[in-house]
């Protein structure tokens, strides 16, 4: 069957990715977990997006694979609401039925050979007939402990072996593991499939364009690289605090906590875009060179006691409303150690950033949604000024605003109007949403059409996993042995022990 | 009589200034010239602005001199109305009473001895029974040809002369001489009247919130000083645009142009404030030095030809109107050479600014009125991108925008939204009206309020005007041979020759 790409049917296609041809060759993604939250308000969406975009091309195909008794019909019924209810780009019905026609569902369970006969079968038919030319990504959004059976099942029906130049992928979501020992062993189930070049780890952070943002500040501009680093910059901190609690997830959090939900990957991947030298290319082997290099130089504080903090958030009120605490959630086991704020203050031993602490934060019920990186840097080197003129004088900080709001800040001292010299902080703001009429598309599109390509840079590899654990074990570690974690109230910025943490050092946290 | 500092009785005053106390003592401004523009529409209302804001004492005196036949209560009728039309402040009956009360006319020419002996009269009754406490300053806004005549009257009647701790001051407005030779003159002229450092020279740049604010940025903060050099700038591009003609200026301008009248003065002295090394202190002596080192290190380009440029803006069509060329002003010598715009390359002899080109233009009827300092930074050494991904990508760029709009612009690249990492110019702005509460004042307030404080960092001195002299005489000479300057149409930027200056370097002005 001709494979016919035809980009120009779609008026919202981005011009600059047409110019640099990132469009997806013929495939398939089939998607484990259909009937998850994740795959209907992300993952349907972003592919009928992507085809909105004029994206994919016409020989592609989504697959859904999961236990219900459902007909293709079903399946393409459950994108089509998930589409019209959660897609970024508005409904085009040219779009949506190219997209519908190569829908397809395969009903089974996990251990069932049977559906992933059915499942092969259904592959081999798309491939000869809607053009998806053996080329397939599968998509576990399930939980770890079915990767085994899962991967197990892909590899005996032969769908993780492609042939000739065809390729088969693998996507899968974090937790990669809850320390070292549980990732290596995850791994190992997944890679004893497929090579390691064909696993996507998905960090939907790492697909936001503020975080890739990173790069192009740093590296496409003379302004910021000259004093990024331990002369200039008196620290870095790095919050992603969020205004809600566990809610639903409870059960899923409880043994888990901030640490390991969102700093073991997300903050920690932040810290190294931040603070990683520059790359040799925007290759996924340079990318991944450098971000393993400067995690790998990431220290621990000896005084784990003084320089880390857990909090779990009491009941309270927040917004207006009463809300539940951590240990009263439905469904919490009520004597758990979990925390629900982390915060650590972590170094790193290169010539760049020696001196320099990096102050990570994560949190539930804190005062605002927010997740920033704000590179803080030292008071100049003397003041002309009089001490009365400075007094209300902060210290310059570059931010970059990951979301919400998403943009970059810079404050810095500016002249009071008026008839003496006496100077105050002021902001300068760069807002993503204002300087580009561009839509800034979901990270899962981006992530999605990346892994269509097999272009990898955003999506961390096992090393990465690895070392992240490393500095996160010790900490855990350690936390695991000093009982109930403090509480703080919903609504504010976490435990008083995170305050006297950067007391300590006559810092203080930033009110975001 | 009791001078009693009550500086509480009015709520605008600002109480940054109160913190400092810069609320000017006992004393008496003499204006010669009370009948010009510039006393009505500058001096005036910021006398009575600087009163409303509390920082004139009781003990203030206001005392015009001219040629009318007046009555105190005449001037007095004079200066009400200036202050009603062209204050800053709203206007408070109680303010008005109690500077009215110290209000004085004294008629009489220049040559008059008789005049100046009752000015002499006048100041001492107000001495006596207003509480100005043998405190005055003689503001000469007259043409320098009248300075030898009033300076001698004032030796003569004794005017010049303090006694004991009280202070006498003089206060000039460019232009300071039209070249080296004439500025001496003019200088020893008031200088064997008044000691130096009695004498005040007002370029009123200087007294501009945003022109102050440069040093405030560039020594309060610790961003922007590391970059601030060779290693990082490509070049800096200082600009005065106007977009108005020389109307009813013709008899003043011609002979003069856009070289002698503004960039001698307010461009050099931006060009001093951004290119000075941090001064020991902000006191006028420091900061003096550090002006005066930079602009003895200005060297002027070897070849005149290709590195100056100048025009006459032709007739023809701006914002809708029919506009008259230069030539064919009102009471304009139609064959005058003089230039209405004039650019230069100028480059510093200093270890920080080495191989940096300043480049300077003046013009009239360009494009639009703005006054900006641009400091445009090298590109990134490399770029990791593709070429494609930053064909669209600039220089980043430090824009201080000294009027309209004072405030801060940076221009840096940031990450298009998409799939791709293609790159283009956003800027971030800080903008002092948004800011800031505090309404800015006017230039005029806070130059006479220094003077009334005898506090001269923001005033030129005589070694300054010099220094400016050396650098436009040679330049100037030059252009006496070249004949008639380039036309150029109005609306426009500027001659093609400026242009074709900046593109030998492979340059372009900024259209701002």
């Amino acid at each position: 069957m001709p494979v016919d790409i035809t980009p120009d049917f779609n008026p919202l296609r981005a011009p600059t990715d047409r110019r640099l041809n990132r469009i997806a060759g013929p495939s398939g993604l089939i998607i484990f977990g259909v009937t998850g939250d994740l795959s209907r308000k992300k993952l349907m969406p972003a592919v009928y997006d992507l085809a909105n975009r004029g994206l994919l091309p016409p020989g592609f195909a989504l697959v859904g694979f999961a236990r219900r008794d459902w007909e293709d019909q079903d399946f393409e019924k459950v994108v089509y609401d998930a589409v019209k209810q959660y897609s970024r780009t508005p409904f085009d019905d040219d779009v949506w039925r190219q997209l519908a026609q190569g829908i397809r569902f395969v009903s089974g369970t996990f251990d069932d050979d049977a559906a992933f006969e059915e499942l092969a079968k259904t592959i081999h038919e798309l491939d000869a007939h809607r053009g998806t030319m053996g080329n397939h990504a599968f998509y576990l959004s399930i939980p770890p402990k079915s990767f085994p059976v899962v991967t197990e099942q892909l590899r005996r029906s032969g769908l993780a072996a492609p042939k000739d130049d065809q390729w088969r992928r693998v996507v899968i979501e974090k937790p990669f593991g809850s320390d070292l020992a549980t990732a290596r062993a995850l791994n190992d189930v997944v890679e004893s499939v497929f090579p390691a070049d064909s696993v996507f780890r998905i960090d939907h952070y790492l697909g936001k364009e503020t975080v890739q943002n990173i790069l192009a500040l740093r590296f496409a501009n003379q302004l910021y690289e000259p004093i990024w680093n331990s002369n200039y910059v008196d620290h870095v901190q790095i919050t992603m605090a969020e205004d809600i609690g566990v809610g639903g997830r409870a059960g899923y959090y409880d043994g888990i906590g901030a640490a390991r939900d969102v700093i073991q990957n997300h903050l920690l991947q932040l810290l190294a875009l931040t603070a990683m030298e520059e790359p040799v290319s925007f290759d996924a082997k340079d990318l991944r060179a450098e971000k393993e290099k400067v995690l790998s130089a990431v220290r621990i504080p000896e005084d784990l006691a003084n320089f880390t903090a857990r909090g779990q958030y009491s009941g309270g009120w927040q917004g207006g409303e009463k809300v539940l605490g951590f240990l009263e959630e439905d469904g919490m086991n009520p004597e758990s150690l979990t925390e629900t704020y982390a915060a650590m203050r972590l170094s790193i031993d290169t010539r760049r950033w020696s001196g320099v602490p990096f102050y990570l934060r994560a949190g539930k019920r804190l005062g605002r949604r927010v997740t920033e990186i704000a590179v803080v840097f030292k008071r100049a080197p003397q003041y002309l000024f009089e001490a009365s003129q400075t007094e209300t004088l902060g210290q310059n900080a570059l931010v970059i605003r990951v979301q919400p709001d998403e943009g970059v800040t810079i404050r810095f001292g500016s002249k009071v109007p008026g008839a003496g010299m006496q100077v105050r902080d002021v902001t300068m703001d760069f807002g993503y949403g204002h300087a580009f009429t561009e839509a800034s598309p979901e990270a899962y599109e981006r992530l999605i059409l990346d892994v269509l390509l097999g272009d990898p840079p955003l999506f961390p590899r096992h090393e990465e996993v690895e070392l992240s654990w490393k500095i996160l074990d010790p900490i855990e570690e350690f936390w695991a042995t000093q009982g109930q974690p403090e509480q703080y109230r919903p609504g504010t910025w976490g435990p008083e022990s995170a305050d006297a943490m950067m007391a300590r050092e006559g810092r203080v946290w930033r009110r975001p």
